[in-house]
């Protein structure tokens, strides 16, 4: 554990753990070595300071003889909790004006509003995870889709830590022994060998390799992919998305309601989320406002990691469509070409199409081929390889640390080619070491975990 | 109980319990014969059906020996929960995605969604409340105002059935009697003492009569009061909004994040919410466009409970002030005059207004008289001397029952003094008896029930 004092882990802290706004129920969580007292002084019940770890109890929220809501309390007990803290867990009615008098009363008590992601920095600080993992329960609070659960789940229960931490262990190992020999230095012994420690340092850079170019994929699998429609107006843009969105929609139209609301605009393709940016349509511009808009369109396409161009082949060809497709390429997006309205384009458009590389022709309205329009995702940003088990970079800080960590131990390598002395090797092992650390939060500091933490939900 | 079957209750139901949306945890609830071994059959900890009733278990959600999130299950045994059935409540990361994953494993292992408001509706076919107190909890989670709460938990605490219950008692006991008088009707007995029903009738009327008219304060304690600021442009309607709104949040400041979704528009007086219906300024209209947006703003003026009508003490004159207060008249709807900026008034101007009465003199930019406004709201519609310790009818469906057994009340006073036979007398009182158990629900049917629970939450 770093030596800071973020937080003084003496108070008790309370929050709102569940979305805000009106539901069945909402939880307010209360952790800290009065969790348990404070929530016990305002609850009328069994006597919660005698309760056993793990047990729930009913009972009423109580104000100066008022009952404010009948409740159930979990009761957790230090250190068998999340925070390894005295836990409480008030599930209330789901009143956003009931959730606020109880969490006042409790604050009224001692308590003091809880910051964002404190109970998990505080379950951090309590050894309960590494930094690595604390961090991953965010990004699996945010995952919307199923390679972001994956990859947090994993991250979460310590994966990729481990693989962090074995390869810090052996550096660690190998820096004691060229520190060693330093307290020999008159007899000129060799106690790490310096082939080995070669050896050592080449196979961690590849794998730090590995992992620092798993990154792309990462950010793809945390934060989806940004995917423009684009075409000229009536190609069929909005036909294709709200063909996909339905396909989608239809395979969880039974949980309708509770799945709404983190679809609306995004497909799921092979677990991966690919998110569409709105555009209108693109054609020469009538006017000065039309050419904002359309100016806009460009600028989003820009920012798009992939653009699906849209051919309306009822009435496009080949000079136009030739023309379009100079202009994407201009972009340096990858992009794919999307001949639309199939049931209706004159065949020797279609045949002439056809010996182009890269076309594919759908029917949006029909949905026709658009399992291979999918599959062309897919392949043209190489997601097709990716295996989740993997261990794969996803967090932009972790990304950083690897890159020191890598640059460091090419130090290392470079010093001993020089025959540097073992004080020099030591130095910059350990500086790898160091940065190593800093993933898993054995190196950390003030900043860095109100900048981490501050990032999380209240609550969590 | 009714008899009836809305649903088979031998199945187990499931459903997201936390409002929709990402937030530190989500709960999903689960309810049945099979809830226990269902969720057990996805989770990988402590074996579920081994468990003691009220107890928490820390485990995996499995799907394929994949894990799919890190769980806490608490765990319910009939007939000891909410339902009197087996729960489990199942407290994830809450990642909309991962809810719906693990909502969709319980859905594969034979459980089905939950209709709104079926678990509570369970809680009542299996006697754990009346069907006033399964009402209250659709209004405690809707509570958005002390005296909303307080109304709403004394009645699901049983409060109001209780009121009902002993009236029906009395009467079901003096029904009874007279109808054994006419297992006796040779020998011309009287059980049941005319006059003591006669005095038992009239208290319960009474009684009734102060319940019915409960209905108009229980309509605004569960509603809000629709209330709209109106007056000319710049009169300074939503500073006025505005500084009252900034008072009432600045109490509740510490707690922003988890409040500010309820009181928006919403101001709080002697535990009554205020909603706030905006409107456009009302002056001369210069055009088409702006002559409707007027109209609009009256037609609000019209369905609001009350108005606060602003006059912008710098620039009106009284006839100007008379004409409009004229107007007001006309609408019928009680309304205060509220004079602004009293800072830069005319002396003059203030001095023959302190002479007409109900002028409340104030500040909207300074916030001064504020309070007096409110207390005059308070006046104005009768809500200073509503005690929410009384039992107040909020329910429009109670209402109904009530009046129905009132007036089948009257008709037994009517046959007693007509001196109707003692089946005449036995039938009406049998009514009234009806009535109020419908409140309660020994009186129930099908549609009755879907048509209470359907307006619930999921979940709930």
């Amino acid at each position: 554990m770093g030596h800071f004092s973020l937080t003084n882990n003496q108070d008790t802290i309370a929050a709102l753990a569940t979305p805000p706004g009106m539901g069945a129920i909402g939880v307010i969580r209360v952790s800290g070595p009065d969790a348990i007292s404070m929530v016990n002084a305002i609850f009328k019940g069994t006597d919660l300071t005698l309760a056993l770890s793990h047990t729930i109890h009913f009972g009423r929220i109580i104000e100066n003889d008022m009952v404010i809501d009948e409740v159930l309390v979990s009761v957790f007990k230090a250190p068998n909790s999340y925070t390894a803290e005295n836990i409480t867990e008030i599930s209330c009615h789901g009143s956003p004006y009931i959730l606020t008098r109880v969490l006042n009363l409790i604050i009224q008590k001692g308590a003091r509003l809880a910051k964002p992601g404190e109970f998990t920095m505080r379950a951090f600080m309590n050894g309960k995870m590494d930094l690595a993992q604390a961090e991953a329960v965010a990004d699996l609070v945010a995952a919307d889709s199923e390679n972001a659960r994956q990859v947090a789940i994993s991250q979460m229960r310590g994966g990729f830590s481990s693989e962090i931490k074995k390869m810090r262990e052996k550096l660690v190992h190998f820096a004691s022994m060229v520190e060693l020999e330093l307290d020999f230095a008159e007899e000129d012994v060799e106690f790490a060998s310096r082939e080995e420690l070669k050896k050592l340092v080449k196979e961690l850079s590849d794998i730090i390799s590995a992992l620092l170019s798993s990154f792309m994929t990462g950010n793809v699998i945390k934060n989806g992919v940004p995917t423009v429609i684009a075409g000229k107006p009536n190609s069929g843009k909005s036909t294709l998305l709200n063909a996909m969105l339905n396909e989608e929609k239809a395979i969880v139209s039974e949980l309708e309601g509770t799945t709404r609301d983190f679809i609306e605009d995004e497909i799921h393709i092979e677990g991966f989320a690919f998110r569409f940016i709105d555009t209108a349509g693109i054609r020469e511009a009538r006017d000065r406002i039309e050419q904002m808009g359309i100016e806009r369109t460009r600028q989003k396409m820009r920012e798009a990691s992939v653009i699906i161009y849209m051919f309306d082949l009822s009435v496009e060809n080949e000079d136009s469509i030739n023309q379009q497709v100079s202009e994407l390429e201009r972009l340096s997006i990858p992009y794919i070409k999307a001949g639309n309205k199939t049931d209706v384009a004159s065949p020797a458009l279609l045949n002439s199409l056809e010996s182009q590389p890269g076309f594919i022709f759908i029917s949006a309205k029909f949905k026709e081929n658009l399992d291979q329009l999918k599959v062309r995702l897919i392949d043209l940003l190489d997601l097709g390889k990716v295996s989740v088990g993997d261990t794969i970079v996803t967090n932009a800080r972790h990304y950083e640390s690897l890159f020191k960590a890598k640059n460091a131990l090419r130090e290392v390598i470079d010093g001993m080619e020089k025959q540097a002395s073992g004080e020099l090797l030591a130095q910059d092992i350990r500086q790898s070491i160091y940065y190593l650390g800093e993933i898993t939060g054995e190196i950390t500091n003030e900043d860095l975990l109100e900048n981490i933490f501050s990032k999380f939900c209240i609550g969590k």
